[in-house]
């Protein structure tokens, strides 16, 4: 028969695409304003206007066959440099161009990044909570899945990490800000988490790389910085997305990148063009490559997420739900009324609310609540909210 | 260390992105216009005007929020109803829209379509000579690839396909019109491979699977036609590219289309959804997405190619070399002048000729020539042949 593995995983979905998948045919059925989807990361801000001008131009002034060729199947050199010049001078490190890999997106970055480095049955550290997909997506390489623990902020358990790192570990995954909770790492947790990894390899003598999924960057609230994680280890590779930052993430464009300072850079990064190569990822989509250098630094209006933020927050807890503040992504993270986090999800729907159940988070007992959507959709979502703490604790 | 398979295949590279990257270089050092470059088929005809235009469109007139959002993970539902709406029509057969897969090109498309279907160990058979990153593509899945030879008109040995087909056959992959030799496989070759097929299948009582490649579908120069596969062979699989055929091969979108009379279709559709998801193509680039329902069955002029391909075959055939004329796809395959094709494509590169050699493609002693490039270049480089010959015979 037909890949097994393939099957379950196409037959099953992901909890939230699924999710996301019931709220379009809840909507038909329904209508679009009375179902309260709070399911995917689909930014509700639209792409700055530089984006729909730079588009636009490249469509009218470039060749067509040059605009809409195959670039190198690492991206077009002049986009790679631009990408390093930006990044050298905002975070004062030494990034090189040729060790930059232009992907679809996030999903393609760690695909990519994970077959470049995993040998069968290796391992690959996540912190709880976690994205589903990262599972997925180690299994893919052929590696295993290590869940961390984590404490009462939703940071990472370094007494669970410390145990957990063993001579089979070849990668760390962290992803700050964080998907689903809110969380960023601070300095004082990179530091750590640092000291941690290098005393590992210094035992086991062997690299252990840090990837550091960063689709969520530049979504932060307040004061809050997000540290440029090369800058505190060596075997870092970081993969990033435009997906957020530039609301765009139908449009799946990214990149991996290697630091210079990991041992073996030039290696391994010829190992993430070998696993782009096999999987078929050569050459992200052009035009969005040529978008990029006008884009770079720039955001959607983050205010709307804070102020759907700052909303649901208050709201929430003032009817005695158990929030987690979030700090970046846009993501809230709420403590279900029931130990079983996917019943209590199932009876959310009854009032149209459609929230993550977080057990395939990688925890149980909470919900995700993506509030990248409309204000209008908050302020209307809030009696049901409040119907459902309130009928759920009769 | 890292994974020693991705480094092989990042390091040596394929031999077409080779010799492109080596011909980007020598542009640089001796001007643009003194290098031939047949390495690579990146289309040379601009898009038809309805592409920029119908995206300029979109840009304007869309909400930025649902063109650049995620659609569902194997497209928008729309648009693949556009697709099965187009595809019956004009091949009056009757595709499920439910049965299709938007991707990020043809690569794309392979690498997911044999993960969904193959298990360790199963075997994958091509004809020869075939596009060498179908061997990466199917190591990729953990299958076998078994290579069957040709005949004098480079069309399959069927003798030896018969030997071939084994118990651990999986999937058949056919390419016409084919890359590297433009040859298009007749109704008639087609009713024969089928033939093969369907008794093999009842030998063995499993399916087997045939996956028709097929970015070249409408490049058929004259009054080639290129049969309709699922017409012939109900365990058909489609993988599709609009790269070719509308000039945008940067922008990687196409789609996989399973045969709705596919034992099991249903089935072998969510093994699709499944590998798509554990390699993290999820959304074929969105604004694409929307643009294909404007283009279907449009083509760039391909009248640039016939005439490219018209002079390229009666000049070199009167220079003495032997070539086979290609009735579709944009490939001229000539024999080499030396058994040792790889030796001979090197020696090309004196006269700054970059044509690819045959090895890779499964069979020796040939030179691909790719000459989707401007007219300018194909009568500036006839010198450069006919002086390769003398001086080569010499």
């Amino acid at each position: 028969m037909f890949n097994q593995e393939s099957f379950r995983l196409g037959a099953t979905g992901s909890a939230i695409r699924e999710l996301f998948e019931y709220g379009k045919k809840r909507k038909q059925e329904i209508g679009e304003d009375n179902v309260f989807d709070f399911s995917i990361g689909n930014p509700s801000v639209p792409s700055p206007d530089i984006v729909k001008n730079t588009l636009i131009y490249l469509l009218q002034n470039t060749e067509a066959t040059k605009l809409h060729g195959y670039t190198s199947a690492s991206g077009d050199n002049g986009v790679k440099k631009a990408i390093a010049d930006y990044l050298n001078q905002k975070y004062d490190v030494k990034i090189k161009d040729s060790l930059i890999y232009l992907t679809c997106g996030a999903a393609a970055s760690l695909t990519i990044s994970l077959k470049a480095l995993l040998n069968q049955d290796e391992e690959v550290i996540v912190f709880a909570p976690f994205f589903p997909e990262y599972k997925v997506f180690t299994e893919n390489a052929l590696g295993k899945l290590v869940v961390v623990g984590y404490d009462d902020k939703f940071l990472p358990d370094f007494c669970d990490f410390e145990k957990k790192i063993s001579n089979k570990t070849k990668c760390v995954i962290i992803n700050s800000p964080n998907n689903p909770t809110g969380v960023v790492y601070s300095e004082d947790i990179i530091k750590k988490l640092v000291s941690i990894l290098k005393k590992k390899e210094d035992e086991y003598q062997h690299s252990i790389y840090l990837i550091s999924d960063e689709p969520y960057r530049e979504l932060v609230y307040g004061n809050v910085t997000v540290p440029f994680v090369t800058k505190y280890y060596d075997n870092t590779i970081i993969c990033y997305s435009f997906s957020k930052s530039l609301s765009l993430p139908g449009e799946r464009i990214g990149y991996i990148l290697v630091n210079p300072n990991c041992l073996h850079s030039n290696e391994v990064f010829k190992c993430i063009c070998g696993a782009g190569r096999s999987m078929g990822f050569i050459c992200a989509p052009s035009i969005f490559q040529y978008l990029i250098p006008s884009c770079l630094g720039l955001t959607s209006d983050l205010k709307v997420y804070e102020e759907n933020r700052n909303i649901l927050y208050k709201e929430l807890t003032s009817y005695g739900y158990d929030v987690i503040k979030p700090e970046g992504a846009f993501y809230l993270f709420v403590k279900a009324l029931d130990e079983d986090a996917v019943k209590f999800s199932e009876y959310a729907k009854k009032y149209e609310l459609l929230l993550v159940p977080s057990d395939s988070f990688g925890c149980g007992g909470y919900l995700r609540i993506s509030y990248c959507v409309s204000k209008k959709q908050i302020v209307n979502s809030l009696p049901a909210f409040k119907k459902l703490i309130e009928e759920y604790r009769k």
